[in-house]
């Protein structure tokens, strides 16, 4: 697995944060605007084994109930816990730096977003970019699914032909709540271990891993302008409730980066930010109406959302 | 780890399953007593690979907002998880029964509870009793607090006196939330891997595992009553979401029963009755009243609660 296209000499680490930081400060800005009354909460951490991060958080904005856009860049030893997981005996140091954001509208009608970058690195010469995008609509409509993907497939497609196929793949699968059988939401696109090859270097993959942060805001605020004023009612909110519950059931049981932050020993308060503000669980939470019966039919994998 | 004194003969899986239905109907029976109001639904529910369960179910009670009874029992073919995790090579099947409780109260002034009692075989003649009882209060009362170990004192008392100390100590680093370092509430007996010994033969620990089924139902209607019609107002009720945003963390983070019945292929919907109705995360959750912020230092291991 050891790649010799990936020194460290390729991609410069204090680019790379500070990439993500001049982006965190860039994507508030614009959903600062975006909402029109929300501002974010600063604040600063530090790890006590190495590095920190700067969490941005806005609670109660006009449109955006929660929302959180963190900056991370930590590093030191290699929790044993990682170390198994990826199955290496010859590393003892790690290097990571991301940009995750997850953003809980108020309406139900406004999807919910999520989007991380991330670069990983150790010192046995191991490095690579992650990433993705997904967005879960509570209600699905055809039309924001299709403009959400035909969005990321564009980014894809300036990269590489294949990018867009695969990653889209790979969301659906990673997006999946194997214990409802349901997919998070229309997905998006994943992408992990993006090292070096003869064929594309790491600068080609970090530009890429630009795009797809860039992206974010124009699809957001898109959704956030034309859904935010749409009319719903008590049994839209209750609908809500319960799909954040799967969400929260997502970040806590199946997410590799929530676990990811809480074994690296990361700040709590900041890994959380991607749970809803609230959320509801009922028994048989079967739905009786249309609407949200025709979501739950559309939370399957491998859908062609560009051409549905 | 095989134990020699630990043969099917010595513990027939029929007694067993059948205790733990007629305690299920007893206990069932027992809470609607207490609520006055709610009364359980039943479902019983197939398993693919093998057995299946039943669940009691009780929604907006007049005490109980959300409460389930479940029973189970689950054999064949070993999931590969779980051979990996027990570390077993020599087994192809397994079987499993037990109960499990879990109440949500309305008033944030009545303590959840949750209770488990199960018993585990492998064909290799492994065999097991586990299973616990601990008690989350959104306030803890020291008094109420002190009750509660005591009858859980008293009970293994008379099985050994051992037990208490060992099983409370285990709940202690059982029912803790190491990413947030709070107990999820104050704890009470935790017990595993149960198997005979040539001074313990399974027939005592079933006895045991009998009497903590047994008590359950006198300590929970005890705080049912003494505690329901306790006043409280927004403040209270806020953070009773905020205490069931931690008991959803521990869920699904840390919980190994829940991860079971997920790696078995369990019932979702029974599995996930230990879920509150409704749950709320804030991003800066530090209490500003006292009475919450007592509660909290209170949130941690080694507190002698028979002596507080």
């Amino acid at each position: 697995m050891k790649s010799s296209f990936c020194e460290a000499a390729m991609i410069d680490k204090s680019t790379l944060a500070s990439y993500f930081q001049h982006a965190q400060n860039q994507i508030c800005q614009a959903l600062c605007i975006a909402d029109g009354q929300g501002t974010f909460r600063k604040d600063t951490w530090q790890r006590a084994e190495g590095g920190g991060g700067k969490s941005h958080i806005m609670e109660n904005g006009e449109i955006i109930e929660r929302g959180g856009v963190n900056f991370s860049e930590v590093f030191g030893k290699t929790p044993e816990k990682i170390l198994k997981k990826l199955n290496i005996t010859d590393a003892s140091d790690f290097y990571a730096t991301g940009l995750s954001i997850v953003m809980h509208p108020h309406s139900p009608m406004v999807p919910i977003i999520h989007m991380n970058v991330r670069y990983f690195a150790m010192n046995n010469g191991l490095c690579w970019f992650g990433g993705g995008i997904d967005l879960t609509p509570h209600y699905i409509d055809l039309a924001d699914a299709r403009y959400f993907h035909q969005q990321l497939k564009q980014v894809c497609y300036q990269h590489h032909p294949d990018y867009y196929a695969q990653f889209k793949s790979w969301a659906d699968d990673y997006f999946f709540l194997k214990h409802r059988n349901e997919t998070r939401g229309i997905g998006g696109i994943f992408f992990d271990r993006l090292s070096a090859t003869p064929a594309i270097d790491m600068a080609q993959r970090f530009a890429f891993v630009k795009d797809v942060t860039q992206v974010v805001v124009p699809i957001y605020t898109n959704f956030m302008h034309k859904n935010h004023a749409l009319p719903y009612g008590e049994s839209e909110k209750n609908w809500q409730l319960l799909r954040r519950g799967r969400y929260v059931e997502f970040n806590l049981i199946w997410d590799v980066g929530t676990r990811f932050g809480l074994d690296t020993n990361g700040r709590t308060a900041s890994i959380f930010m991607s749970m809803p503000p609230m959320a509801k669980w009922v028994y048989d939470d079967a739905p009786n109406d249309v609407k949200a019966q025709a979501t739950l039919k559309l939370l399957k994998k491998n859908i062609d959302w560009v051409n549905s």
